[in-house]
């Protein structure tokens, strides 16, 4: 795989070792959870503790929803960063954001601790260069449509403007199948393990799109030695303002959580 | 399809006609022709001259190129638009050209006649909704891995920030057939036809990537009853700093040329 | 494209030309109507008066139906053949129906004047074999998953068992597009052109699964230099018992006959 | 999802569990081994001993081929099936063959204890209704352009004539991604297994085509909650008549087969 000469797997160069708050990611488990969209201050707050309860150790919430038409519910924006640092802070927890636009780069960087860029912007090259200036990690979606080899040149991208904290996330792929949302492609976790240093994570929500593929998807991808997981968590999924039919309970998170750790402490031993 | 409100065809809705300079685009066949990337000044002229000579109606140069790898040419910047801007009042004909950063958008209007979204961002919402707020007609290009349904709500992101000058391009989606680059899907244009009142264009060039394809791919696009085509034409294809395998020699345009012009009459009377 | 010595073109091989009744396909343009399945004598009699009439010059009609469904109708077997053949006859039009079982080969071999393998069975080598056995030319439609070098590989296997007669059909492959049935790949027609000396017609009904885009796309197809059309057409299709929406109506299919013919004259003379 | 009343899951119907020897698969874990193509007694034999040594309860070689290409070797056909019937006998294993005609089913069956429909004749309807006659088990493969609901169809086509037994196989899609052979699609198996009372496997060989991914992948498929494996082994991978790259050696199957048997038991737990 040509032209990816700073992700690239080599023997002088280690695995990539991402520290955000007490989370040393691509070493320790990282676990991504809460809602798709912060709608309140009281949602947010809620899914937050639950989820840190049950062993997240990172929180996700959208303040700026790439939406498929105009009249979708767009998120709070800053407003929504205010609630997210805030939740952060109150559960001493590292959290992460979608940006979406270069203008926004370095102001939202004042709110989170982890950049996030969603899958329909992963060869919005702009995009990669802003988020390659600041000094936050960057967690780069796999485009829908995207080669392995597309990925890691967009993470290239980024280390190449000088930020060497990226993290990729396997989030399903557009196939012909129309049972579940996308494909989640799992051979990509040890495939880009094999390419990069980089730590890649996945996400079982968006790729499936079904409530009931979440937890056997989470599984087999702890199995395949992901470094780390991103679910959707709500409060009170019914009355989510989008995605409402994927995210998880807290009760649910909670019980899938368990299953994580045992089998992540399980794999450790299997070697 | 739900939420199409302003693009959607319907009784009280004529077909958009966009004016360009002397060309209506929706009534006139549009034929955008030149080079990938603007290199310098002398080729950006030479082509163009050639193209206008053979009967395109619109130039179009990359300033502004999106690359799978960074390590790739990038494109000259402003100093490409400038030379974009010259030749275009020189050969009297309207220029287009790709924008990436929605800080780019205001100040490259400032330089060409119509604005061009690429596929890789015919998702990026933001700039979606920037390019909306200008008074320069943009062409959208359909994303390789979208759906009509994308597609034509990402062009309402357009129309409801208040720009109702739309024209879309069809250049190709993703499969698993590797002869080509991308497979051009010539359905596209009578089904957009029929969902929507906006032009639809098509680019034979980069959907098949093969230079013996563009002009079978162009003819058909020409009976399928696209209202335009875009074809990349260099003066020096073996010297063209991308793309050099697929673009047209002038003369080779200008045979393509004349073959458009007559079967887009004969078309006209076929009904 | 390797391993397809016997279908690729070389400048010691002219291009296939394949007699069928009066019709020298790969010269003449091959024009197959006729329902999807053959239903009763009056069905197909009433349809083959009309579409001969209309200009098609091979009539199709299926017998054994490979249905995604056990409980669709599966076709008349037998029975459908008598009647196909015995209408061939009296429209003195030659006629083609899809074989699907090995065991099925030589007695259908009696009935028709060409076989044709569907799109699901295209890698069903054993039935390219014993087609490849037979005097009767081969129709071998594209796999809906299939690259141009399989499909190739399969007409390799027909013709390396003695048969040199094949006709290649472009009938949509399997994409992420759902307003299309499939996507119709029309640069399969100049691609097979320049690597095989096969002729090669195109599907607009199957693929687009629209009965609107069906003349659009067959006039494209025409553009695009194919060696012929495959088009359904049913007396009654609000009767028809597998496929009624994209069935053309006897006039319908005239219209476009007609269309057809003009545009082929047309392009005759266009180089 | 309609028209599959025979293999949906419902109140009123358990888990299929199928007996074959001392496997009850649906119940037991299937660990299915052997090379890709019988090529001789003595490598038949070798890897035989090994992988069942290893713990693979059921044997697999193929007899009857299916190539891309007619000039690849196309399997040793009868004299192959004489050879794993004496493997099996000889290792009280029982074993299964890929069977391409439907002239083949009922002679094959004395031979073989299972037999396998292939991906490419996953709609070789004939060949469906032939197998659904006979008292073996079979084993579908999905085709690499399956839906889901055309997959259970298709077992529905074998249950409607009359054979209850069918094991489906998970083995990869195709899709855009280049990097692996295919697209392992592992949420088949917990969706298959929601939708259907049917067990299902997962090739993970095939569908990578990639040795090095083989491992994970077939951890991950255990902690989906897969009824089985199907392996390639090879006691000589380097000689190998097909496939060579992707075969797995006696040791590196012994590996992996402890692997999963522990990973298979902790699973059991976890709930």
């Amino acid at each position: 795989m040509k032209d990816i000469s700073l992700v690239a797997l080599s023997e002088n160069r280690k695995k990539t070792i991402i520290e955000v708050g007490n989370v040393k990611i691509g070493k320790d488990f990282l676990f991504i959870a809460g809602p798709c969209s912060i709608e309140s201050e009281e949602q947010m707050y809620g899914t937050a503790v639950a989820v840190v309860e049950a062993g997240s150790n990172m929180l996700r919430g959208g303040a700026f929803k790439p939406r498929t038409s105009p009249y979708a519910f767009q998120g709070l924006g800053l407003e929504g960063l205010k609630i997210l640092e805030k939740v952060g802070k109150k559960t001493k927890t590292p959290v992460i954001t979608e940006v979406l636009d270069t203008r926004d780069v370095s102001w939202v960087c004042e709110y989170v601790d982890v950049l996030q860029i969603g899958a329909r912007n992963m060869q919005n090259f702009s995009l990669l260069k802003e988020v390659g200036k600041v000094n936050k990690p960057v967690l780069l979606k796999r485009g829908m449509y995207s080669t392995l080899s597309e990925w890691l040149n967009c993470a290239e991208y980024i280390l190449n403007e000088g930020n060497p904290n990226v993290i990729l996330c396997e989030r399903g792929i557009r196939t012909h199948e129309t049972y579940t949302r996308n494909t989640l492609d799992l051979s990509a976790v040890p495939a880009i393990q094999e390419l990069s240093h980089l730590p890649v994570i996945v996400d079982p929500t968006h790729s499936t799109g079904r409530k009931s593929l979440i937890e056997p998807m989470a599984l087999a991808a702890v199995a395949s030695n992901t470094d780390g997981l991103m679910i959707e968590v709500h409060i009170n999924p019914c009355e989510a303002l989008c995605d409402k039919d994927q995210a998880l309970t807290p009760a649910e998170f909670s019980t899938l959580s368990a299953k994580v750790k045992k089998l992540k402490n399980f794999m450790g031993e299997l070697d």
